[in-house]
């Protein structure tokens, strides 16, 4: 089954379209790494929070695509931005409309 | 922009494929009602723990699916398997991979 990562941060202040940025700016190439789905929302209480939710064909391949030399300098260059407040929570996906696996 | 909800809920014991069949039962037919996704996961550390991705195309039109008899029956039939512990969050959605809006 699918794996399933939700994982939010916050941005300093003034930061958060520029992080925003970062994270949209390699979404579409993710398709081909065995990503399913990958969307960036605000927090409607706190739209200095980001959540990112994702659907990958497994963890693994979820992992593996944190190594590739874009995703490191994509972290590396939206940390600075971010005041160190991050949750996160891994799902076993178990269907649904729109994972596009159907 | 679309509208994002993230919902967690959590099953008593034993009962947990039930609420996932029911609250898969419906999301075929979420599409015509202006959903672009709707993902069920379970959470890796504590899989009577349920989470649901949704994404609108407005708060509006997943509000007024609430309201549909079909709607509030499966509530109504999930409601005595769950503990009532609920997590919910609000998103305006910015973009990415999968949100059929492309």
């Amino acid at each position: 089954m699918a794996y399933g990562y939700i994982g939010s941060m916050k941005t300093q202040p003034g930061k958060r379209d520029e992080v925003v940025a970062i994270l949209l700016s390699g979404a579409a190439s993710l398709e081909a790494l065995g990503c399913r789905s990958y969307l960036v929302g605000l927090d409607i209480e706190d739209p200095d929070t980001m959540v990112v939710t994702e659907v990958w064909e497994s963890k693994e391949r979820h992992d593996a695509s944190l190594q590739l030399p874009e995703a490191k300098e994509a972290i590396a260059s939206a940390m600075p931005m971010l005041t160190g407040e991050f949750t996160s929570r891994e799902l076993v996906v178990v269907g649904g409309l729109g994972d596009n696996d159907e």
